[in-house]
């Protein structure tokens, strides 16, 4: 997560930058960060245990013993310190481990725990061995140390590794790719942050090189490892056609194809990029804006391959969609890449972590069937779990949180975008403001100028494309843009944004099969489900159907920390005893029913219930 | 395969026998065997460039070199010379083989080329080595030769690995278990051929050993190889309630349950297996009798997970249910099993081969989509493939339809009970009869009598659940169980059978979310699909729509060898450009069309193209 990724190259119409200082105040995101802050010594009490800090230890020569886990661990580690650096409560915890990882660091700059002190040799098994993935972490904790605290240190080590690879990879160096795409816009940040064109130069290599074989496990393998897909690495990114294979690699590395056309001003990338951001948007994304259909290679499925019960809907896959989405909102200041973070924030990385206590999804299911039964560790039938044996999602989620007032709002020479609508303060340049707001239970949004240049500034607000009635200062403004308050601005003037709070019914794309006849309720920014502890006793959720006909009412709750619960008619069908039946017979005679949906983000935190996201209807 | 297990003991009220005499001598399915019958030489050439054959001949002294791929290899071998021992066609081929096998076994009767060749201790990794998955493949081919041409040399080698697990595994000795089940029906299909009692009694040592977790990995694995319901091993098969885990190891371990039942008298373990197939056909079955619903793990779902893209129906899976069903057609004359094993035989057991050149799916996909990508070997994407890496689908393929006609009837005391309808002759003591018919693509079955005790004799029709308005000899009988036709019959007389073959609809039950709003189209035991090729030009398959209320017409093609088409007709609605839309929008119109369907078993014999199997409704 590079919330700040500075000085966008001018390769669109609008450019936007991120904003020098931005703190959520309160509200909604307040709670969720407070969370996020306590979970912050979990996340290193359990790195602890899972033997991570203890392999860097180990290869820095503070501890003895045997590496633990995957050469892929340390990145575990990396992205928990840039959550310790985003957050910034906690200086010393960032000041003891980069003490660590610099005393691990080889003379030559190459870093990886678990491969030294097993004594392999470097790059032996890069379609496999996240030696660069680490390294991209690596450096996305040290940017984000460098721009939350000043503290360079970790930075050091970044820059020593990143010289390492520029001088090892690339045209006149060794020619494979690393299996699972991060160092691609970790070296574009780390340039950013240093300007090192080197660095530049060597993420435009990675990038430009992949999709011909050479990320992909070498010789025959009839899984998934044997394909290039699974590595994004089928065909040339400027060439590609819709995303496919691994879907967190996919979207990691569009990521940083999208920070190398940013950087190096090239439109055909950034076009291209674009093109299958929307591919994806319109046929492999789940409603709760969440990608992956496959559990088998952790993959994007064909076009319209959408299952709510198997989605794999993995919670690294979300963050990455949000990081590109970040990328093109910044490149294009189209609103829609705002609309999709607003999305994934809310229903693809926060259903992710429990209200209290740091029990993470790897998985974001949208159904979990009665007596569903948990096969492999990440299953969703478990519940969230404290860790994973591979545990990329927990401190991606941690990283993320932390960071989230960084992708409420951008700034331009003469103006304030507000993205996301949080209690917050934000600033660009000598233009701030206050934002007072209950959203996402009420639609009121209250921004008050705190200070104001002389001159005429632009405030431009945006309004989701689902607000069709929104209004800034009682006027009606058009959903799907933003609105634009160009004044000149005095310190306490006030605009008003409303944006409606209806409950909306939506249904999917008439060839997403596995959704036919069903409807997923939304209000405002929020998915809505059904979980059972909310239904009538005695009625299995199976039965359930919704009655779209009927006003859907909505009601504030005490319920799972406050929420605003959902209230609709239904029916309830008992089930039948035939698998199939004849199409003429009918099914059984339904009977009435009230029904309570909940945020779907809240689900899973009363114990392990059934729960759907989609509803069949009656 | 064992078509013939012996002198099942009366734990139910009827006991059915294998026949003494079955052929089938033209029609329908001669042409299938004919085909089957030119595939095995293929076969032996594939395993031949596999290596497995080599691995057979290096352990047994014959030949020198590594030994190639992993030690469930010589299962391979086994089920191949199984289909070579049940067809009958080369005599050589099984005398060649079993002289290498016999030079290859140990003195102690161990025998595991694999294994050997590499030095291996046996035994030491049961969870996954596939070491008593070999004997038990072993054991099939041995009894499948005894019985098919009186030649028991490989029975000696059976017998003597038999006797050398008899002394190592059991209630005095070693108590891990094997991982992947199918030693437990084998054990007793060699005590059947030999009378060996300890052969018996282990199998029923290792039908109740298991569910206590020593089948499963040992230590801590996150995947699938960690969970003890991948290796039915998580609860005893007494108590177990609905199949999980690996669907190929969990039906191949009910069906050796099942035999045990029988053999043993245990009325208590047949209720057990009874309930469990019933819960799996309501719950876990797709409509071609298929069943699998998970590709990570090769699994069963839970209840009502049944998605006909990501359909896990692999191939061997569907063998399983036919070898399981017809122990329990045995064990309970229940005509319901004989449906069963029509319904797997032409919709989940034949799919799985082409017309023509024995190229085989390992996963028989209900729906290709436009644009479906291969992804692993196994992708039903790539179509039909000569051979896998892990190859147990083609020649399971192979021995199944080389012991076809023992699934064609049974006989009792008094009686022939038919279950199958096809061109052959068939032959209880000394109650012989021929059956002529067109079926599947005509309903008229003509049964003449050619040999008839003086004494009064029943003969049995099974009439199909789905066949109302049957007549035999004009009369009209009841569906879904047997018409009994009960005289002193003389050759010559005949029994006319009637079966009706209009085109049915059928919708899945209610809580199959993913086939909601799509009707699949039967006519007699066959499951039709919508192929591209057959529908009219520049409508994607995704488009179409079948108009319920239409009469589907039917029509002799010389397609795909000569089959029955069928003719709807629908709409074509084109696609739309939102992913999600508001449920109170209007989908885009439609345009009229006429839908062409084909059987599901010819699909993807034109090259590939989309393909469903369930067809949403206008």
């Amino acid at each position: 997560m590079q919330p700040s990724p500075a000085v966008p190259t001018t390769v669109a119409a609008v450019t936007l930058h991120p904003l020098s200082a931005a703190r959520v105040t309160g509200g909604f995101w307040a709670g969720r960060m407070a969370a996020n802050r306590a979970a912050i010594p979990l996340g290193r009490e359990r790195l602890e245990a899972a033997g991570n800090l203890g392999n860097l230890r180990i290869a820095a020569g503070e501890a003895s013993g045997d590496a633990q886990g995957g050469s892929f661990r340390d990145s575990d580690v990396y992205k928990w310190l840039e959550a310790v650096a985003w957050d910034g409560s906690q200086p010393d915890q960032l000041a003891e481990l980069t003490r660590t990882i610099t005393a691990a660091q080889r003379d030559d700059g190459y870093l990886n725990s678990a491969i030294q002190v097993r004594g392999e040799e470097p790059y032996t098994h890069l379609w496999n061995s996240h030696e660069l993935y680490c390294a991209g972490h690596l450096f996305q904790a040290a940017v984000a140390a460098a721009r939350s605290t000043g503290d360079t240190a970790l930075l050091e080590v970044a820059t020593r590794f990143a010289d390492h690879l520029a001088h090892t990879f690339g045209p006149y160096g060794r020619s494979e790719l690393e299996g699972h795409p991060v160092i691609e816009s970790a070296l574009v940040e780390l340039y950013r942050e240093t300007g090192v064109r080197p660095y530049l130069d060597l993420a435009k290599h990675f990038v430009d090189a992949r999709g011909h074989g050479k990320a992909t496990k070498p010789g025959f393998d009839p899984s998934h490892y044997g394909d290039p897909a699974h590595y994004s690495d089928r065909v040339p990114v400027r060439e590609a056609g819709p995303l496919e294979g691994h879907a967190v690699r996919a979207v990691y590395f569009a990521t940083g194809a999208t920070d190398v056309a940013i950087e190096t001003g090239d439109a055909e990338l950034l076009d291209a990029v674009r093109r299958q951001y929307e591919n994806m948007r319109r046929h492999k994304q789940h409603v709760t804006g969440a990608v992956g259909s496959r559990w088998d290679g952790e993959a994007f499925g064909d076009d319209y391959e959408l299952p709510p019960d198997r989605a794999y809907a993995e919670t690294c896959a979300a963050i990455g969609v949000l990081q590109w989405a970040w990328r093109l909102l910044l490149a294009t200041g189209e609103s829609s890449y705002a609309d999709q973070i607003e999305l994934l924030l809310y229903n693809a990385i926060l259903p992710a972590v429990s209200l209290e206590d740091a029990d993470y999804f790897y998985v974001n299911t949208l159904h979990r069937r009665t007596g569903a039964r948990g096969d492999v560790q990440r299953a969703p039938a478990y519940g969230r779990r404290p860790w994973f044996n591979c545990a990329c999602c927990p401190p991606n989620v941690m990283r993320t949180l932390a960071s989230l007032p960084a992708y409420l709002a951008t700034g331009t020479a003469d103006g304030l975008q507000i993205h996301q609508y949080a209690g917050s303060t934000l600033r660009a340049g000598s233009f701030a403001v206050d934002i007072d707001t209950d959203y996402p239970w009420d639609g009121r949004v209250a921004v008050t100028v705190t200070e104001a240049p002389a001159a005429e500034v632009e405030l431009a607000l945006r309004i989701p494309e689902w607000a069709t009635d929104a209004t800034v200062d009682d006027k009606p403004v058009a959903a799907g843009d933003y609105a634009r308050v160009r004044r000149v601005f005095r310190p306490g003037d006030q605009v008003l944004l409303h944006l409606p709070m209806e409950p909306r019914l939506l249904v999917s794309n008439d060839r997403v099969d596995s959704t036919s006849g069903c409807v997923t309720v939304a209000r405002g920014p929020l998915v809505y489900a059904l979980e059972q502890p909310d239904q009538q006793p005695g009625v299995p959720l199976e039965d359930l159907r919704l009655d779209t006909a009927a006003a859907i009412t909505t009601a504030r709750s005490e319920l799972l920390g406050g929420v605003t619960t959902l209230h609709a008619k239904g029916a309830a069908v008992p089930e039948s005893p035939e698998p199939y039946r004849s199409h003429s017979t009918s099914p059984r005679s339904p009977g009435n029913v009230d029904l309570t949906l909940i945020p779907y983000y809240t689900w899973a935190n009363r114990g392990l219930y059934p729960m759907r996201v989609w509803i069949p209807t009656s």
